[in-house]
């Protein structure tokens, strides 16, 4: 076995296609990083059906039986509770007894966030973690935090955001000096909430491993004016789900016009190649894999309609983030930013 | 001249293309809807020169001379003191006077909300007027608001622009009782901000003009899972600006894919009218027309890249609402609403 393996902790019963779906997600990772191994926690009789149809994964992994399950509608707080025996918390506790490098699991988000926030513990210096993901733009991919993990962000937490988001660019997409921008409704200095003013004056000041764009508004995300966008979670999460429904509703349209006419339908067999890469480029299932950082440990929520390969990808990012030593780099740079002079002193307020 | 006639006063200064665009889209409007009458603002002798391709529409409108012009970048303040004599203020002044029934601008967006703030006030009852527009989508079309004027939002606010809301549905689309959803970032009661929660507890407490869905989430809208989306200001711009961004990047991965090999190309041509059809329904222009609603007037956003075909539509928008009564209706029910037992005493917040 390779010096480098990287063990997964997968909780593999989350999301709509249980163990089908996480164990052949699994498998497919595993074809793409042979690098890898698997911790498997779950119905061990319902998981090993599923490694019977993969022998090179099943050689790399264990099983952990768990009777308990979280279910997608089950409150954080009372998962939190009463799921100590669950899959998706043997997966989590598994990162932090070392056994694991990085957990993933396509189960409740707010329970897996809950969990994770109490099992592994924010890292020294975060204010709160935040959930980021990566989507596609014109020019390639941009990076996006918070998703939803805090509804309210003050003027800090979008600083430490912004750290966490440039050391990804920098670590992870080997961008030298990646781009930071702050999701506004203009790109005005004087636009915006007072916190995202504050955030602004802040990153102006200070030294990290990005560079400070400045504000940005939504139509510059999939533009990819930005290699990081930084926003609070209730924005951040109606900007990713507004992007999904408009995506399902011109792919309605698109189906709506090659069904119009004979003419429609055999142009859509001529440009069928095309198409198909076009649908490949925007496959939401190639950008699946909600980071959770700011903890002392890595955790990947993967979608909870996630197919074999949805699972795969979130798999390969939090390996990606194993592999690059993303919360070793994090740790340092927010030690760094949170001590200089324009952070701890800030000019303060509008007076609003 | 028919009796029911509608008069419209136009910034013809405003937008990036100024009197060729304006005057050209009321043109085109006035085909559309032989009621309507204008009354131009701005440079008389670049008015005029337009107005000489259309004797018909120049036989329907005045044209009063200004010298000022409010910039696209001119603050509001600055606008707002400095631009007594300007095109858009000059254009809102005739509302106010009575002479016109809506003023319809291309221009400053910040200025114009501003102006006609002071020019026409807000109207009895209502916190704040909203800007509000109306979208495509899977069924048909959604209205939604607010997309910029108020950054942040109470429980009361977002009540009142849930009726402005259902007004207009019930009114101008005819639909008898409107569903309206609170955007928020799950649909689960205990999500969100706690002026949602409130709000939401209100809408489930009075009697209005629509019917309450409950919380809708950012994919919901393009779906058309509701008649109205109510929001605050800064979600709104962010969930329309992502709109237009995604919209933009499909039509360019599509072109992309058109020009991928030559049968592709092939295909294109013989789809071409599925995919004029595609691109009709969704354009922009045919969906142009920022109403500013809960002012004593009706006053019109124009987008400011607007062609003749976008104008055009922000004025047919801003005839509707002056031919349905718009602002008379919207009076009555915040009026009743307002004076409900539940909208006085809402069981108060959740602590937060």
């Amino acid at each position: 076995l390779s010096a480098n393996s990287i063990t997964i902790a997968l909780d593999a019963m989350g999301g709509d296609m249980g163990p089908r779906a996480t164990v052949g997600g699994a498998a497919l990772a595993f074809r793409q990083n042979p690098n890898l191994k698997f911790a498997l926690f779950g119905r061990s009789s319902d998981i090993e059906v599923q490694l019977k149809r993969f022998p090179a994964l099943r050689a790399v992994s264990s099983v952990h039986h768990c009777d308990q399950v979280v279910l997608a509608d089950d409150k954080p707080s009372i998962a939190l509770r009463q799921g100590r025996d669950s899959s998706m918390r043997k997966a989590i506790d598994a990162v932090s007894h070392g056994m694991a490098g990085a957990v993933v699991s396509s189960g409740n988000t707010g329970a897996l966030m809950a969990m994770a926030k109490m099992v592994l513990k924010t890292m020294p210096g975060v204010h709160r973690p935040a959930i980021a993901s990566v989507f596609p733009t014109i020019k390639g991919q941009i990076m996006m935090l918070d998703l939803g993990a805090n509804i309210e962000c003050d003027a800090e937490m979008l600083v430490q955001f912004a750290v966490l988001g440039a050391v990804y660019a920098r670590v992870v997409e080997g961008i030298e000096r990646p781009s930071v921008g702050l999701l506004n409704v203009g790109s005005e200095e004087m636009k915006g909430h007072d916190e995202l003013r504050q955030a602004a004056r802040i990153l102006n000041g200070i030294k990290f491993p990005g560079r400070y764009h400045g504000f940005i508004e939504g139509n510059d995300i999939p533009m990819g004016i930005t290699d990081v966008v930084v926003t609070d979670g209730f924005s951040g999460n109606v900007a990713i789900k507004v992007a999904e429904g408009v995506g399902k509703l011109t792919g309605h349209f698109i189906r709506q016009a090659f069904k119009s006419s004979p003419f429609a339908m055999l142009g859509a067999l001529l440009a069928y190649g095309g198409m198909k890469r076009l649908k490949h480029r925007v496959d939401p299932r190639l950008y699946n894999g909600g980071m959770f950082l700011g903890l002392n440990g890595i955790c990947v929520k993967s979608h909870g309609g996630s197919d074999d390969v949805g699972v795969a990808n979130a798999i390969l990012r939090a390996a990606e983030l194993v592999h690059h030593g993303f919360n070793v780099q994090v740790a340092a740079e927010i030690e760094s930013v949170m001590g200089q002079e324009s952070f701890l002193s800030p000019v303060n307020g509008d007076g609003v």
